[in-house]
């Protein structure tokens, strides 16, 4: 089969592999119908996770139909439509019994990182009963590619965590896509402000589009100022890094109300400053989170019933075997105004 | 009447001052049984804050007879013994009605800060109704000046905010009177291990005598290092910091669990290292909080019933008039092996 | 001033009163502006609620000015516009300090029932700082007066108590305004599928206008089948009672889903059968409320950004002399197709 | 093997059975140390659950050696000491997601009633790496056979689902084996006050040295009005129901505070009466649950660190082959003071 191979960094190659086959009988193998490049990906393609080693197939999102499935799997049979799980969940160890799959013993976030993923023509699915989720005849598959990762991100991540609740004001530090993902799923919970910050004056606009009532573009305007007047000096109720980066999560610490809540996403290389001397008494929260996936089913609801529209996130679309041009793409977002780029075979 | 008045850093002298009285119709006058030193008097005496002006008097705990009533107070008379709160509450602004007493509008922390406060042999109370709590004949007094800031300071901040629950291993850094307040009502919760860390042996030993089950002196060991062979490598659910330093914090970074809790209680002067490159997906949570002591009337309940007993946090008893040799004792607290002081009138 | 005074049963009068005064430091007098009509006071003009007494002004809802204001009022003034909550909460209480304004020791639901109500030209508003909310310049004053009570009461009796999330098939049996009020509220969190049980016609069409996903008519329909039909047999993830009857009580209990939700709103007048032999194992919760509305002020954020539209429920308008003959529309509610009314003085 | 086999109402035999053997490769096959008998198994054995069919091996709990794995089964392997949960779990039906195992769609309660249970020298454990939890060397095996289904029962649907927190007061209706559970697990929580109501006054003396604060003997004295006595008029902040009748149910219902909560733990056979007359503005929550056992890893944690103990709940000791007799002894439980039996192999 044909894969993207990772061979150190800044070379990628879509080359031929040996299609993966059942290792483990919780095993599935998926073709892939549809799959999609993430932020990481880009990462993992400079050298940034050294984890990731030569001649890795890169990718952990997508949806597929079920190839081939090991003797243990129950819930999935040949030809089932699957929605594939950037997380792999055990389901029987400690932490995949309290929903932390990011955590699993066994698995966690591994594929298209620790061992084989979705950029591919198949990929070898472990645990495949716990990391799969059934598409019934008829549903949006590209919509679901939004499932496997960037829609449960923003939402547990960012929404969860950031306990965003009705009449709100929040903002979203960062109007990427994980950015917008956030944006999209915190209306589940009806703010009545959510306020957008980026220095893209594009993304800013899409933003609008996507229901963010304000927008700050913090390379022309002072955020702090503007958002504390906006909310009368107080700040806001939750503040949603979506960067990951040293200035952007201390925004964060300047814009969060008492009483309020910072919400990591983004993933960071660098330590912060937090600022104790005056945050210890503001009663506030700081959460972090890998994404578990654990409300893929439950955003699949939203998604059959129109509540949530993942398709907003995408931008462009590609042949599967034109993913090296999809990375370039993808990989200069501003100035090809992209979000997701899907890749269908 | 007498009271101790701070005139500038390092100067604090027992002198006369005028009688408080009732300058709004929501207030009460106190008659002072019995007060404490708190260590945030420490600070105010050696100018580290200075909101604090020459000629305040100081102090925000203590056990008092009412002496008089504003004319809107509806809960208390002249001769209800109460309980101080450290906090004082309107009770009609948005904070208050969230419980979130520390911001309140017209209230918060000023007793003994902003506004005269209860080492003192009477003391204005502001927002009587909601800033006092009755004693019941019979009741402890001694007992309950715990309740006006120790014990619903380490509490709420260290074992609310850490979500210590049943099963948990906790760690509690830092084992002074808020230290202390802490091991005490995260008994509540039944943990199965809790883990003190100080520097100070006496502390230790006496904090095994008050329910800890593993002591730890980081000035001889590596409190990591012993943590993570304790936890089996996976460090602690609830890290609780109280101490207010960047040292401590940073050790509660570095010996939470995935999935686990740092609960600071301590007052910080400087910004502390967030270590988010690895934090960033550990899903943690970070809280911070001024006490609200919205918990006084449940832990009033605890020590009622004899669940809780505030009184193993008195090591030392002075009359009143002693108090500037009170404030040697508890400023030498290592070497007199101080945690709380009472002072009776 | 003019009043509505209840005469027993089915005696009302629009009548001359003595316009009332200040009689606590705490109290407030409001010109009522716009009022409405509850189907508790059909209730009571009917004689069902003893409590009430010959010569009572009934009403517990409404909009208006200050008029006058006790000495300890100190959120208001007079000429300032506001919301008059159908709760009275002292804010000193037990209940108060934990928002169950419902039952505060000295007020809870006493307008318009243990003392005089909005049904005239003034109220008096006892505990004015914690049951009255500031109206801003330039609101809709009609749309407001819905927060007085029906749409807290929609939102946490049905709404919050039910725990309504993301994704789920909830059920309301009812569509009167209080089931509207759970209907418009219940979307503040997204759930996929919203089925309006009840038995006009006309209320279930004007229902899929305010957001309903299915309708059910159970005169004509086998309720219960055909939940199960349209949730693969697994019933509603929370049935709503918004009627108050041992039919519509008894059927949530039939169609609420294994770890499902019972939220009741309805107002009983008798006890229903509670199948415990076959809900024990069900994992289900069944919740009670009075409504406290503590949840007006997030209310009031919803509404002015625009999330929350609660003109929908006003479907006719009269003067406020006019009040006898708004009783007989809201009285003939099927007929006239009636939800709420609006008073206008 | 030998195990006690159900032959129809009132007929159970102690006889010979084929061993089992691994039927899925999910299955384990555990030699059993030690089993007890539960409350239902009476029932059961009367006819009362008429799913169970003749020739059936009953019981389900007990810790043993695993005896044989399927080729699936990656936690245990043969030597292994485990617990065997009274719950068979999948791990990846939607129920098992969210940690509600008792309604797995595959498991759930099966274990001797459905399929062949524990009370035998072997048992077949379908599901083994969700059902089962392992025991280090060392563990007190015997108090390890309360965390089957006794301890969970009480801790999750009573003391968990009745929300028992710090300085409360509760009722415990009924003073049997599960009673006393929800009584030994109910202190983790440290209410102020547990009230025990049994009309046995050896349970009740029994009580008292468990922990319960107060007794009252329904068959003597008036629960109804000693309880209103006990708390000021208010009632209790949590009814739990150990019994399963009409009566005792009912009982809940007069003694929960407003605001207060009712967590069902009885087995009905028929229908109560809900006072929705009286109860709709109380604002309780009633609360219904099958034990999932999910809690069985942190009640082991509270076991190993001596904040629990489970053997407390055992009196009396028999040899496995002696079943019979034990029956009798825990069936005549009043006389023979009688909590649980522990029948060793």
């Amino acid at each position: 089969m044909k894969a993207l191979v990772y061979h150190g960094p800044g070379k990628k190659i879509w080359e031929e592999k040996p299609k993966p086959t059942i290792k483990e009988q919780t095993d599935a193998v998926v073709k892939i119908l549809k799959t999609t490049i993430c932020g990481t990906d880009l990462h993992i393609m400079k050298g940034d996770l050294p984890e990731v080693t030569d001649g890795r197939i890169i990718g952990h999102e997508g949806v597929g139909i079920i190839d081939e499935v090991g003797s243990a799997v129950s819930n999935f049979k040949k030809g089932d439509h699957v929605i594939i799980s950037c997380i792999t969940s055990c389901g029987k160890c400690e932490y995949c019994k309290k929903a932390m799959y990011s955590h699993c013993e066994k698995g966690g976030w591994i594929l298209g990182y620790l061992i084989d993923g979705c950029q591919a023509e198949y990929v070898r699915i472990p645990y495949a009963d716990n990391s799969l989720y059934p598409i019934p005849a008829g549903a949006d598959e590209e919509a679901l590619v939004m499932l496997s990762d960037i829609l449960p991100t923003g939402f547990e991540c960012g929404v969860l965590n950031g306990k965003v609740s009705p009449g709100d004001t929040i903002a979203i530090v960062g109007s990427g896509p994980i950015g917008m993902a956030a944006l999209l799923t915190s209306q589940f919970y009806s703010p009545a402000n959510i306020i957008m910050i980026d220095q893209d004056d594009n993304r800013l606009a899409v933003s609008k589009t996507f229901g963010a009532t304000h927008t700050i573009n913090s390379a022309k305007e002072d955020a702090v100022e503007k958002i504390m007047s906006l909310t009368n000096g107080k700040g806001v109720d939750t503040a949603i890094e979506a960067v990951g980066a040293t200035a952007t999560f201390e925004l964060c610490e300047e814009i969060v109300a008492a009483g309020g809540h910072i919400a990591n996403i983004g993933v960071h290389g660098k330590s912060v400053t937090l600022h104790m001397e005056t945050l210890w008494s503001r009663n506030i929260t700081i959460t972090t989170r890998l994404v578990d996936a654990s409300t893929t089913p439950m955003l699949f609801k939203t998604v059959q019933s129109g509540k949530l529209e993942p398709k907003k996130l995408i931008t462009h679309h590609f042949k599967l075997d034109e993913i090296v041009k999809a990375y370039d793409t993808f990989g200069n977002a501003a100035k090809e105004k992209a979000l997701k780029v899907i890749l269908t075979s």
